[in-house]
């Protein structure tokens, strides 16, 4: 059974993130029963994905220009950066209205294990804008994962002493969730990294 | 955040079996970040299959032609057809090397729950098959699921008291697959359907 354009397609289905060979395949037949249309639109979706959409010159999330909304949009706070792993961690964080600021994209996380290093990162980037512009505030908001928290931690090192405040994301329990289901690693950073309900005298 | 072009695709990838909205959108993220000449394949490997392959118009598998391979080759055996529900179970058989007849691919199993009926199944043109072509047995593989079996057991009614041998592929524990782990279902069938070691007497 010697289909090229069958094999190809699986192959390059499946070489994305969370796409196995077997999905790949049924992925492959449902585009081959769906209407031509639909595969048509697929694509070309492929195509003007990278036609319209870069990433922002300066903090590397989504834009469709060189510069992303964001960061051009002058109402918004100057002196406040948010640094983020991935593009899509600025979707989330706008998402819930409450920060002001501007971001920064690192492209990753510190994972030595994965051979990602700090070059790898858009940590230079963020060091020329830091020097260039009087920030009062840098907001860390890796994940609270092994590779977040050495990002954060890297990054605090790296600027240190420089006369700003370094805020991280708060992690603990999400909000809905019950203690008995949350992790054990959730539940003791959430111990450790408890608040006053009111201040003690 | 408004990306149209990212959300088109977003969407077009969500609607293919198996991706949900975060698969779609890590896969959409990874496809803005790869080489554009990624992006380019598949982008053309997705038309390139629609032009490049289509259903065999008599047995319904894959083809490159109007006739499949299989179906072009007289070296097969004539006499014995395997009717199967989708064109990648004609793959899984070739791939055992255990079958030397022809195919029928059905397109699908009754489901009266999803509304398909007999009418959405190549069951016609079954019909026709064994009308013009004296098969001397016809081999049912469709799945061991509840719409397999029931499709199974409709085709054999239709196609009862016509003098050819009817068969159904054996279902049972998987070869080094163990009995602890089995589910209930494959083992109450594989006791029910248990074969003599040796014939007594």
């Amino acid at each position: 059974m010697h289909f090229p354009a069958l094999e190809q397609l699986v192959d390059l289905l499946g070489s994305l993130p969370g796409i196995g060979k077997k999905s790949a395949r049924r992925i492959a037949f449902h585009i081959l029963k769906s209407d031509p249309e639909n595969s048509r639109r697929l694509s070309e979706s492929v195509l003007r994905l990278r036609q319209e959409v870069r990433f922002c010159k300066q903090c590397g999330g989504l834009a469709e220009a060189d510069l992303c909304h964001i960061c051009s949009d002058t109402a918004r706070d100057q002196s406040l950066l948010c640094v983020v792993e991935e593009p899509s961690d600025v979707f989330s964080i706008e998402d819930t209205g409450e920060f002001q600021g501007l971001y920064h994209v690192l492209m990753g996380a510190l994972s030595p294990l994965d051979g990602i290093g700090p070059e790898d990162l858009r940590l230079k980037e963020l060091s020329e804008r830091i020097e260039q512009h009087p920030f009062r505030e840098i907001f860390v908001a890796t994940n609270p994962t092994l590779e977040g928290d050495a990002t954060a931690h890297y990054i605090s090192e790296m600027f240190a002493n420089r006369g700003f405040r370094f805020t991280r994301i708060s992690h603990g329990i999400a909000t809905g969730a019950s203690i008995e289901y949350a992790d054990r690693g959730t539940l003791a950073r959430s111990i450790r990294e408890r608040k006053a309900l009111s201040d003690a005298g």
